[in-house]
């Protein structure tokens, strides 16, 4: 499995690759301990700062590592990680080393502890900005704060989770920046 | 352009729409007056009941609408819809008739005052159900009260924003149930 090769990217356009919905890997540390956690339920919340908001539950074992340490990070897969994203999903709470049970090559981010993934494209390192609705309803909103993309992936294979076992692969791209307001893009 | 017909549809599948991130058409109503959004960022945040988070900025006229009778429906639009999208999308808080001037149909909710759009598969009535961010960060979370669905639509080309003036179309579907542990189904 490729091993993507990502630069610095511009915080602002980070929309570009959560809007669309797709499956994402959130990995996190603390106190030595690292984990992985499948999360299709996130959002854009702002441009700038990059706001994401998203659910991870008590039930999930990262709950405890992103709330000790206020950091992760989001990472986009793609097709080539379809089986590892379920199986992922579909280990919960352990301590397994999952990078390693899963194949995945951890990757030393710039701000946070939380390793990024090696096998994603995209990769976003994140701090915690507002964590008023954690006990609640385990919603967090992130600052993203470091972007690292693969530029040359232009459209990538992300997965959409349809419930059921079923996904949605990405398809085609589909230009409609002319019939935009200029100020709207 | 057709009118589904909708049928009642579970609650607890309303994830099965709206988890894959696409594009959405938020309509409202209060006083007599309607409006319609187009919105990309909401998530999934709750099974049972069906909780919807999203952004409504106060820059939307639609923000006005929806804050004044807590009521909302979420619409699912399609490929075909893609132009009248981008065009609700361009046109700001006036107070011009949104169905007339784009050619959509309104049709009467069960519970809610806000029309349903017949030009959309999918339409999910809502009501407010906890408002304490809105004033801070512009996120309404709605609780999903009643579902329609045409369930002939069984891979719904949905549109998913790349930013830019670029959408993402729904590709293939990738049916993975078989490696699914079979309580994360």
């Amino acid at each position: 499995m490729p091993i993507y090769e990502k630069h610095d990217y511009p915080l602002v356009d980070v929309r570009r690759y959560l809007e669309p919905g797709p499956v994402v890997l959130l990995s996190s540390a603390h106190n030595g301990e690292t984990d992985i956690m499948t999360m299709g339920w996130h959002m854009m919340m702002e441009f700038t700062p990059a706001l994401v908001g998203c659910i991870i539950s008590p039930a999930n074992h990262s709950h405890e590592l992103v709330r000790a340490s206020g950091e992760c990070v989001i990472n986009v897969p793609t097709l080539e990680l379809a089986n590892q994203m379920v199986d992922i999903g579909n280990s919960t709470g352990t301590r397994i080393d999952k990078f390693k049970e899963f194949g995945l090559t951890p990757q030393k981010g710039t701000v946070v502890s939380a390793p990024m993934i090696g096998e994603c494209f995209a990769s976003f390192e994140c701090k915690l900005a507002n964590g008023k609705m954690i006990d609640e309803m385990g919603f967090f909103v992130w600052k993203v704060i470091k972007a690292h993309v693969d530029k040359t992936v232009t459209a990538p294979k992300t997965l959409h989770y349809r419930g059921g076992g079923e996904f949605m692969v990405a398809g085609d791209s589909l230009d409609l920046s002319a019939r935009f307001k200029p100020e709207m893009l």
